[in-house]
């Protein structure tokens, strides 16, 4: 079942040209005439930000389960692009002055920094409302389309990335509790602080990045229209790859080239910032990631061969150097 | 089929009771034990915004909506829920100092004022991503749910809202174009620049807040499951009650009592932009706004008496003194 890694990264390549292709068509102009409401400037600063790259993680999985789940992969790439317009909309607010204030992403200057702070707030709204317009029109039938929309926004709103997003805000403003020099000094001193703090820290980490990439997998599965059962294990394999996820970039902050990444790495020890690294150090944040993937990929065991390319990148997530 | 103006205002005083009831529903915490991973300030800053009264114009139109087309009322409660969401977070991120640095809306501070800049982008961020979650969990069937989202993410995204927001904001920083007394000049000056600025205008305000108050109407619509004709003729009605609003909107910054409104009033004019009074002056631009009442109405004619509230609030838009 295990894929050569050359063949993953050929077909990473292939699936990221696919989205890249149906991304410009949503937001170019020349193919799409319906965008005559639309003023220029926000279609600009949408396009600044959906086409600056990235690893496209998230639509890949979106595609991937959809396989795995024998499903027709051309019909889930609307629900594939939506899911990176809903990362998109939200890198672009995290990196507004009033929550990150970030000059780079992805190598090129952030949204606000190119079209001003009022802009990018809209052009991240834009992407957001876009996401749902496009599954709610696009996936069929409209029951899918239904529990798509109902899927993602849960894993997006208030109780899922939103959230995350407050909680890491929230953490990193609270004194002598999880961030910090301070709090580093009580974890080595006592365990239960230690694992108190690892809760603490799963806990933004599921709800900010965890949440929207388990909701990539469960997409793709309900576009096959997989049982309940399915559903389930694909569920719990996207809990387990978004944890494994998260510690792999806490890890790359501190072991990463920043040419690679094409932005700024040590910059959450800069910030005191607590990380997986920091509390469990680096060999064992590194044991945790695999141990999460290894777990997560058991559930994929009844989908046989067909579930391989998503088996592949998870263990991909781990290993990647960018 | 005209309701005395005390009946309607009666009918108007229970509705916006039940949807107040309803919109607490889903943002106390009392009354939503899902919210276990939503942080408590964020819950807070949602509720600061959603739960602080207005004329839940928007909600009143989708249950009228529903009513005129024969649906049951109780089951387009979370959609017309899900749209005062929406617009809830559109005065939210319109009122940021990035944008329209507002200090006070319906009579308190802003959002941001309160709960700061970074907590206010996420609570309007929230907002809108809960409003499709509702429809999509709550609008049965799925395919109507899904039409629902479309619908309302059309008129909200970057070809609707967004962009009259955006365009707004450009046409308030052009100089010598829309805004500003040396237009005024010309305008007296030529009708077809007169003529153009209507247009311009007019263009502003459709997408701004006309397409918002017309997916209002025909979510109604869809949740009674009406026919592609009714649907049609409820959309036209929409798309002329949601000028008429925005020109009764304008003439109310200009002869309303800031005590009443629970704003400022004269902003418009102070901050030099262009408006319906200002390019019509007040009498031709309430006679618009009644035209285009009684071209609206004369749509719901098929509806007979069940369209009796809609119309009668159609025509209280334009005389409404708050």
């Amino acid at each position: 079942m295990a894929l050569q890694g050359c063949t993953l990264e050929a077909d990473l390549v292939s699936l990221r040209e696919t989205i890249h292709t149906q991304l410009e068509n949503y937001v170019s102009a020349a193919s799409n005439p319906g965008l005559g409401d639309c003023p220029e400037t926000l279609r600009e600063s949408v396009a600044y930000s959906l086409l600056a790259g990235g690893k496209r993680l998230r639509p890949v999985l979106v595609l991937l389960a959809c396989e795995a789940c024998g499903g027709d992969v051309d019909a889930a790439l609307p629900a594939a692009c939506a899911i990176e317009m809903v990362h998109t909309y939200s890198l672009i607010h995290d990196d507004l002055p009033a929550m990150d204030n970030d000059d780079y992403r992805r190598g090129r200057l952030t949204n606000h920094k190119v079209f001003g702070e009022g802009l990018a707030i809209l052009a991240g709204d834009a992407l957001l409302t876009l996401a749902f317009e496009i599954i709610a029109k696009e996936i069929q039938p409209g029951s899918v389309a239904a529990a798509c929309c109902a899927d993602l926004a849960s894993a997006a709103g208030w109780c899922g990335m939103v959230a995350g997003q407050v909680a890491d805000i929230e953490a990193e403003n609270r004194e002598g509790t999880l961030s910090g020099e301070h709090v580093l000094q009580e974890v080595s001193d006592d365990n239960l602080i230690r694992s108190a703090a690892l809760a603490q820290l799963e806990s933004i980490h599921r709800r900010k990045t965890g949440r929207l990439l388990s909701s990539a997998v469960t997409l793709g599965a309900r576009i096959a229209q997989v049982s309940q059962e399915s559903l389930h294990r694909l569920e719990q394999f996207g809990n387990r790859i978004g944890l494994a996820f998260q510690i792999a970039d806490d890890l790359l902050d501190v072991t990463g080239d920043a040419k690679k990444l094409g932005k700024g790495v040590r910059k959450d020890a800069s910030l005191g910032k607590m990380t997986y690294p920091k509390l469990l150090g680096i060999n064992e944040s590194r044991q945790r990631a695999e141990a999460l993937i290894a777990e997560g990929c058991q559930f994929l065991t009844p989908f046989g061969d067909r579930a391989g390319k998503l088996i592949a990148l998870a263990q991909f997530v781990t290993q990647r150097d960018h």
